[in-house]
């Protein structure tokens, strides 16, 4: 089984495509980033036209993304809102059903205890995948967080 | 040049395609409803595929969407947001150039009166355009403002 995994965000989008056959396997995961000097229009384009591509290369049978958090700032709020649907639309686009999980629920899928930091939740990963030699960036692990948060709630 | 314009939403949205050659004319209007029933991430591909539907049939030259104004329901406010991503991701990839107004520059636009009401620039909408004998929904009528609001900043 395998799934593509989002922390969403139109700066910085997280990705990362898991895999489940005995153990959950990191297939692919990566930063998506936008450049601010592109229309935020466009940058939604570029945002929803690479998790196309991802859907197509990989074929995965879920999209697992984060809920969007109480934000304090509304406009930023809104702008990654609109990512998101971005996002999900390309799931339901390809007839891939998607799963959206809270920070918490991912916090406890993921180290057993909702008041874990972003620093446990990347130890915990790191334990339980192996991440590689590379160095990968925060909303990587994120996404890798929210893949693995998919296979615990689909035992 | 034709112009498709787009009053966001989720529950409703309002969707009108606007012509103008010496004059504006309304080719097409409607207000697009999902069910509550359906999930929200179907509610988000049924949205994006009518949306991509007009964009094909009608091969419009822009799109105009309302900009959110300040929510005061944020819940709501975040929902709307990922529809507009939504639809903006259509526009963007068939290669059409988007246009946001707020309801300021669209009262502004279509009254020439910055304190208008609803009911102001649905009067002064309907003495603008031809709207034709059957009746109008409110979110048909904002989409159609929101399209000659699009006419008047491209004189």
């Amino acid at each position: 089984m395998k799934v593509l995994a989002v922390d969403p965000g139109y700066e910085r989008l997280g990705l990362a495509l898991l895999e489940k056959n005995n153990k959950e396997t990191v297939v692919h995961s990566e930063c998506y980033q936008t450049m601010s000097k592109v229309s935020f229009s466009e940058r939604l384009g570029l945002i929803g036209s690479r998790v196309r591509e991802l859907i197509e290369q990989y074929q995965p049978d879920a999209l697992a993304i984060e809920d969007l958090f109480f934000a304090k700032n509304t406009k930023t709020a809104l702008k990654v809102s609109e990512s998101r649907g971005v996002v999900i639309f390309q799931a339901v686009d390809a007839g891939i059903p998607v799963y959206e999980y809270t920070p918490n629920q991912i916090k406890v899928a993921v180290t057993s205890y909702g008041n874990a930091s972003k620093h446990d939740v990347h130890t915990m990963v790191s334990r339980l995948v192996d991440l590689g030699d590379t160095h990968k960036l925060d909303d990587e692990i994120d996404a890798i967080a929210t893949g693995l948060t998919f296979f615990a709630s689909h035992r």
